[in-house]
């Protein structure tokens, strides 16, 4: 029997890191810039806990471009390392210098947010470089190193005459990645990773006006001094205390995140949780835009000021996509698959966290300012429907918050409207009639007779409202939903009394038959009801059923099976008691005809149901008549 | 000065490359039958150069599951490896042997279909097993060795008494992977990325029945036997020669692909190129669903067989990620960025190839059967639409096949268009106009008046045809579009005729004004034409240039920035030669407006813009005068 120690080959593992380590080459910056940050943080715990005997001072990282030299400069003033310690933390490939740190200074270095896992991330900048040095000057009391290697496991060591404290990191672009020494695209790199890392950092520098004198002559010319740029604002609103934030500094704070958006957000939850897990960020409900086209990947997603990504999808539940703003968690492991993200406890708990917190910000924003609620209730309804659909636990609290608008812009919560409508809503059977209507303008007649009635009509125009209903009809009992134009308002809630009908039974026959011949069968089913007199004599009605089954079929999920291919299924009311229908009846053959043909083309007018090559002869028979 | 050679720590390095080296856990198995097929189709390519004298036969792969031993078994019949080779390559870690194979057999392996790395791709093993052992024995005449590995570097290499040639992969599943001891889970995954590789791959057994013997009894009962259950079809459709295929194999591996799936492909497009870049694969135009949602991630990227990923962004043109299908490409780099991909010669290059192809296949199509690709104009436009509008290369060659279908449903290539309506829609200044609508039901009346004309109207019903009609005018000297609705049709092909006035300057000054006082002016601007006097009284227009700015810049890109929120802009086309104005002019002021408002809701009829409140009084007032 042999036995041995698995054996990684340096020749063939050096290159698989530099070509797949990352899969997107511009991350090498985000890990220097990281390494950077890191060391200088580590400088501030030191010296904090005064085992760094030195000024710690006001540090920053400079980024510097010499595009004659082709060569890329990360500069800090952090703690810096010794000959001895480049020979650890560089030369051993994958010896995590952070880790270590953390586990030595465990207790006191827990929030002072150390960052990296220098090993590693370093070797990305071979990724770019075709040659890389380190120079770099300990906080201890030992000579400057400086550290060249081609890319090759070969490396050299000297020493060097550096005196400031800190590490430059010296890139020389390769060929096939000079597009790094552009200053537009160094800036867009560290404008996305680094924007909101906790050390300033410089890129160049600009011009700032000074001060006019108090004795300045009257022809005095603005006198300009170069100031260091820098590019990152290292204590983004998240980082800070609610309490310390006005509304005001959310917005800007909004603004910083989206420059180039020009809306306002609606209202921000600020997230702030230590236990069992460290989350931070802050979530803005936008103004949904008019097209009402989701827009995901609008969140972004951080690791102790570092960017992610923007894809939080198994982080943040589904229906908060929509929303825009930060997440900030050390604990969200990166670098695994969406399926194991979802599996993962702890980020399910995250996600559970956030859905509770953002339903509690609800309810109060609905508590404190129930008008102003109301008013941002159409940009915000959608996500807040689709959260009742999707979880469970969104949707147990939704009670306290949730809206139904009616036709006349009141709003009720369905407690409220449960008991507005109970005296005048519920049917001879006990049940609670809830009437809808999906659009204003195409249901203006049905929802007008309504309203004649001294009926509510809610007006729920959202695409996933058929599922919704369907949904609160499962869980309240002796509650049931119905669009206007489902049938006749007399039918949809049906009361004891019943009108009388002025026609003979032989007459509603002769009625039928007439009207049968002009109705197509397979289009219409002709229902003749005894309605009050004044109602319009025919009107088209589509059962809530069907329709309902089609529409969630249709927005996917939901319905049954292949219902969506179902054709539409209409049904003719023809009020029996109407005039019309009493002229119908002593008319001649051919007048009838006509008679039922127009009362036909007008009943589908008010369903939007008029179209095409009938509405062109209906409009040109109607001009006849004007001239 | 110090000089040395940077050490890969293999303590560290070790749990690094079980964590990162996958996002994807489940790619483990991916990983294992790879190698298990790189190991037998070496075996194959050995044996039939006669460097390996031993049988090849038929050989499989066996995935077999222990629930109760917590083992996945992995088995291949293929060349084995002596201990030497495993100390070579599996205890090195990055040292591929499929390169080293290739390199060695560079010319004659070239087409034997060599798949993996096995170096690292076997370490994905430890993903998932807490212990891995590999039991192999070689087709060379030396006993097979027997390795253990617990996930740390330490491994065991003993001999085995193992005779049959091949190599034996055996996972202890880890207690947090269990899931993998699942069949269902097993099988997802192997019909996920193994569906169509090369060797067969046995997973179980099921029942056969026997045949029936010929002296069977009356009461004979069928027999079963168990036969192996093989996953995979080794031979899909694209590795073959299209002289080989048949219309129904096209078909039958359509549903193979995508077994769910119940409709019928319209028509497929079979890729296969060796130079400058070797690719194949598959193409199908599926039928558009009914909601035209755009369906990406739909085409699957293998690698020699093997499943890749269904995002094929950057590589498909991105106006045909609408279609299905397969692409098999060795050539096509993985685990790079997008935006490195998309500045990849060799990619841009495949997507090119690929644009072309489909471009020389549509033109065959439309050639070979003009009737049959006529009938599925209405599926496949959308997509040829947005491929002239995103990819030049296909736009030049679009004239040969992309059809403008008129609303009599006739279907013209542009060139015919042009010649059928020269003569006719000519307008006095020279200009050829092309009439068109997007809406048969919505534009019938206009439609009407221009057929009435002799004109023809195109249906051009696509959500980006406003962004296609821009170019083609732009492309095409005198072309001009106008959508029937956007102004009289004696206005819209001005001739040289002129009508004559049946009204004064006078009477037509008084008819204006008595419009205007009841027409609002904010929504109409009124325009008094001499037009013959059998044309409508009052017609509505929408202008050509407003409208489609307004539309280019709702369906994104294009059009006047702004312009999407701008109010729609109508005129009110008054017909002085017809009767009604007349009549108008000789009535009372109440008559007046009473002709005119009902006159105004006939001509918003026919434009659908009568709705909600005026429709309701419309149909009231109408129904009053029917009893």
């Amino acid at each position: 029997m042999a036995s041995g120690k698995i054996n990684v080959s340096v020749e063939n593992i050096f290159p698989l890191i530099k070509k797949f380590l990352y899969s997107d080459h511009e991350i090498f910056l985000r890990e220097l810039v990281s390494n950077a940050t890191d060391a200088t943080l580590k400088l501030k715990h030191l010296t904090s806990i005064g085992e760094a005997k030195v000024e710690y001072g006001n540090p920053k990282i400079e980024v510097k471009i010499d595009k004659e030299g082709k060569k890329l400069h990360i500069i800090d003033q952090g703690l810096g390392m010794t000959a001895d310690e480049v020979e650890k933390y560089i030369n051993q490939i994958a010896f995590s210098g952070a880790e270590e740190f953390l586990e030595k200074y465990k207790d006191s270095a827990k929030d002072s947010g150390v960052i990296g896992h220098f090993g590693l991330g370093f070797y990305s900048a071979f990724m770019v470089a075709s040659k890389v040095e380190i120079i770099t000057k300990s906080y201890k009391d030992e000579p400057a190193a400086h550290w060249i290697c081609d890319g090759s496991p070969e490396f050299t060591l000297t020493s060097h005459d550096k005196t400031e404290r800190g590490t430059e990191i010296i890139l020389h672009i390769a060929e096939d990645s000079l597009e790094f020494l552009e200053e537009f695209k160094i800036r867009e790199l560290l404008t996305k990773y680094n924007k909101f890392m906790p050390i300033p950092i410089k890129f160049g520098t600009k011009k700032e006006a000074l001060p006019k004198p108090e004795d300045a002559p009257e022809d005095y010319k603005t006198e300009y001094v170069d100031v260091d740029n820098i590019i990152n604002n290292p204590n983004p609103a998240w980082t800070k205390q609610p309490s310390d934030l006005s509304d005001e500094d959310y917005k800007n704070f909004y603004r910083e995140l989206y420059p180039m958006q020009f809306d306002e957000p609606l209202f921000n939850i600020h997230l702030n949780v230590d236990y069992p897990f460290h989350l931070t960020g802050i979530l803005y409900f936008p103004k949904l835009s008019s097209d009402l086209q989701i827009q995901k990947d609008k969140i972004q997603l951080y690791q102790n000021q570092v960017f992610v990504t923007d894809n939080v999808e198994g982080i943040v539940p589904e229906f908060l996509m929509m929303l825009k703003g930060v997440v900030d968690s050390p604990d969200i492991p990166l670098n695994v698959s969406r399926s194991y993200l979802q599996a993962d406890g702890n980020v399910k708990k995250i996600s559970n966290y956030i859905t509770r917190k953002v339903a509690d910000k609800l309810k109060s924003l609905f508590n404190e300012n129930r008008e102003d609620f109301q008013q941002k209730w159409n940009d915000i309804k959608v996500v807040l429907e689709y959260g009742m659909l999707s979880e469970p636990k969104f949707y147990e609290k939704a009670g306290d918050f949730v809206l139904y608008p009616t036709t006349e812009d009141k709003y009720y919560t369905l407690a409220e409207l449960k008991e507005a409508i109970a005296p005048n809503q519920t049917d001879k059977n006990g049940k609670l009639v809830v009437l809808y209507a999906s659009n204003k303008d195409a249901q203006h007649s049905y929802i007008d007779i309504a309203k004649e009635k001294g009926y509510q009509v809610l007006l729920l125009d959202s695409p996933i409202v058929s599922h919704l209903i369907q949904k609160l009809e499962a869980d309240n009992e002796n509650l049931t939903f119905a669009r206007v134009d489902a049938d006749h308002i007399d039918k949809l809630i049906q009361k004891e009394e019943e009108t009388i009908s002025k026609l003979s039974d032989d007459e509603k026959e002769k009625l039928k038959t007439s009207i049968e011949t002009v109705v197509p069968k397979e289009n219409y089913t002709v229902q003749l009801e005894n309605l009050d007199s004044n109602t319009a004599p025919f009107i088209i009605t589509q059962p809530e059923f069907m329709r309902r089954m089609k529409e969630m079929s249709a927005t996917g999920g939901g319905g049954m099976f292949g219902m969506g291919n179902f054709p539409d299924m209409y049904n003719l009311v023809v009020n029996t008691n109407s005039e019309l229908a009493a002229t119908i009846l002593n008319s001649s053959e051919d007048a009838q005809k006509d008679l039922v043909k127009q009362a036909l083309d007008l009943a589908k007018l008010s369903q939007g149901l008029l179209k095409g090559e009938e509405l062109t002869a209906f409009v040109k028979r109607s001009f006849e008549t004007l001239k």
